[in-house]
C-alpha cells in the first residue's frame, strides 16, 4: 500500500510561536528518508504504513521532551499499488484542472 | 502522559455501506482494553502513546485484509499527569455549561 | 442532505486550560436548536448544510471576540435521505460488534 | 484575522477515481480569487473568516449536485495581524531547519 499522510503537530503550552515546535518536527520527518512535502496546515509523508507511523511517533516524541500538552491531527489516503502518490495526486488532478 | 486519540478510519473502494467495516475496527478497539468512548464520527480512545498507536495500526490492518484504499482521520491530545481524561474533559466543560 | 459535523475548536494563545472556552462554543451549538453530542475531542451536530455551516460560524466568532489565535478541525459526513443519522450511525455499527 | 484553512472533500459514492471531483473543487477555489496552495492531501487557502467559509460551502455545494454522500474535513488555523500567511508559515519554519 502507498500510505500518505499528513500530520500536523504543536504543543499547546508554548504560546503561539511555534515554528520552532515545528522545525524540528519536519527535521525528523527529512530524517526518516520518506518523501515528503511540507506545507503551510501540515507535513504530507509518503511511504509504507509502518515506516509512516514509526515517523509520526518519532515526531511526537521529539515534542514531548519538554512539551507538557501536545496536539496532532493525522490525515491518511493509502491506496493498494499507488506509485509515487505524492506527487502523482496532484498531477492527476492539474490535468483535469479547467 | 495521558494521550486522548479519536480515531475515524473506513474503507474508500467498498461503497457507502460502512457499519460492517465500522464494526471491526470498534471491535479491535474494544479488545485493545483501552478505556474508548464510540461516536458518530470516530472512536476516541485513551493510553500511553505506544498502546494507543498500536491499537490505531491494529485497526488498520484489519481493514486492509480486504481493502484496497483506506482513509484515516486521527486527532490527538495528550497531556502530562492528566488521569481519566476521556471523563474528565467533559466533566469539566459540563460544569461550566450556561 | 443529513449533515453530520464534528467541530473541535480552541484559542491557541490562552494557555492549556480549554474548559472556559469550549463551554463557550458548546452553548452557542446547544442554542443553535441542532441535534448535537458532545464529547471529550469535539462537538457533533447534525442539520442541514446551511445551518450547520451558520452554528460553526457563531462557534467561531465568539471565541474570535476575546482569542488572538485560534485552531479549528471540522469533519463532515454528509448523506442524501439519512434520518436521525447521530443516533442511526452509531446504532447500525453496535448491531453488528462482535 | 488571518484565516487559513485547509479543505479535503471527496464523494464517498463513486468509487476510488476522485481525482474529477477534486479538480471541480479546487476550481471553485481558483476561482474564487482567495490565495490558495494544491496539495496531495487537501487545497489550503487564506482570507477573512467569511470568505474562507463561503468558497468551502461553494465547493460542497458543488459537489452536492451530483453526489449523495459526501465526506469532509477542515483544519483551520486563524491568526490576528497575520500578513500573507500561507506563505509566511512555512517561510518561517524553513529558516529553522538543521
Amino acid at each position: 500500500m502507498s500510505v500518505i499522510a499528513e500530520l500536523s503537530i504543536f504543543p499547546m503550552d508554548k504560546g503561539t510561536s511555534m515554528s520552532p515546535y515545528v522545525a524540528r518536527v519536519v527535521t525528523v520527518i527529512k530524517q526518516s528518508g520518506l518523501a515528503y512535502d511540507f506545507g503551510s496546515m501540515g507535513t504530507t509523508m509518503e511511504g509504507e504504513w509502518d515506516e509512516v507511523m514509526q515517523t509520526v511517533s518519532a515526531c511526537y516524541k521529539e515534542l514531548e521532551q519538554d512539551c507538557d500538552r501536545i496536539y496532532l491531527t493525522l490525515k491518511v489516503d493509502s491506496r493498494k499499488s499507488r506509485k509515487n502518490g505524492l506527487k502523482g495526486k496532484t498531477e492527476s488532478v492539474a490535468a483535469k484542472l479547467r
